[in-house]
């Protein structure tokens, strides 16, 4: 059995990971007859944002103790991610991928790479595994594989503009289907980014998530 | 299109509502053709639990506020939820259920329904919308629709037991299965009160969800 490993941000769109996109990619990754290992850093959450009033909350959340909900508990830290041990890599979306793996909502282009998440993106690079990332999880891809990676990360101008901005080559691409890197072997899909539903979002995941598996 | 009511207690499995469980479940009603509106309590979760070690954390969390997390924060206050908007009820498992939304978890057969999740309960079986049960959540249905009501919970002898206790009829059901209370129009599946993996959770939600839909 394929063994898929999946870095989590937190657990919720607008702190952590995505949890639409977590599940449904956690539950693509079995029917498609692999395995998922869940990993986060241990690391304080850049803030807790109230999911309903979108207002910041005076609280401080570890996001490998939230990814674990996610998880119902079975999750690493990612220092202890070694990708020898893997055949693909897969990130979900939500905010938690540029406010905690990266501070790529607030420094855009000029983002850096929390260093154990670069580290084990790099490492599934330089073995030439395959590598998903969904929603805005994409943002990361040219600080990882240099310039020319192509990804999509969903239509808004300025977020795309971004990825062009650090040597990435956007790709428009619907919400229903995924784009694959061939020569580096990453996917991505927008998911959320354009998704105006959970079954929405669960299309182009699927099939991202079956070609992942396939070509893992 | 049909609406279906759906009750979260907070988000994560040992605290909340399980996660994987409650979004199978959206996931299931979009895909059967029915819309989901979720709701939860406006209250202090009964704790809060670390998701890796299982200890409690020294924090107080509101139920409404993180089972927003689910619902990318399109969730409303239980107080508001009228009955007679919706077609039918569904409500996921996790120790929210049996912690948040009831005192099941510590007191077994003499346990109480918080009393906005109890009138909305009691209003969808005074008019005869079908409900659905999911996991540990059938444990609030005997005191809900009182002596007689069909159910499963699992096969955890205990847990059974105290359904039987408050008058309910405990139903053995394989995990890809549902049971039908056909008078009181009630739903049940075992979920993570038997399955091993979010693939195997799917199958007996999804067969339930299509026949909550089919017969709203």
């Amino acid at each position: 059995m394929k063994k898929i490993a999946v870095i989590l941000s937190g657990a919720g769109v607008f702190d952590g990971a995505e949890i639409h996109e977590a599940v449904l990619s956690l539950y693509a990754i079995e029917r498609h007859g692999a395995s998922w290992h869940c990993f986060a850093p241990n690391m304080d959450q850049h803030h807790v944002i109230n999911h309903i009033t979108g207002e910041e909350m005076p609280e401080t959340r570890n996001v490998l103790i939230e990814a674990a909900r996610i998880a119902r508990g079975n999750i690493q830290d990612i220092c202890d991610l070694n990708p020898l041990d893997f055949d693909a890599l897969l990130l979900p979306g939500g905010f938690g991928v540029a406010k905690n793996l990266s501070d790529f909502a607030f420094a855009a282009a000029d983002c850096t790479i929390h260093p154990e998440v670069k580290r084990v993106c790099q490492q599934f690079a330089e073995a030439e595994k395959p590598a998903a990332y969904l929603c805005i999880a994409p943002a990361l891809i040219p600080k990882i594989y240099g310039p020319g990676a192509q990804g999509t990360i969903g239509t808004d101008p300025e977020t795309a503009h971004a990825f062009n901005q650090m040597g990435g080559e956007h790709i428009e691409c619907p919400v229903h289907d995924f784009v694959l890197d061939q020569k580096r072997r990453i996917l991505t899909t927008p998911a959320y980014m354009l998704a105006g539903s959970l079954s929405e979002a669960a299309t182009g995941i699927d099939k991202l998530v079956a070609e992942l598996v396939k070509i893992a």
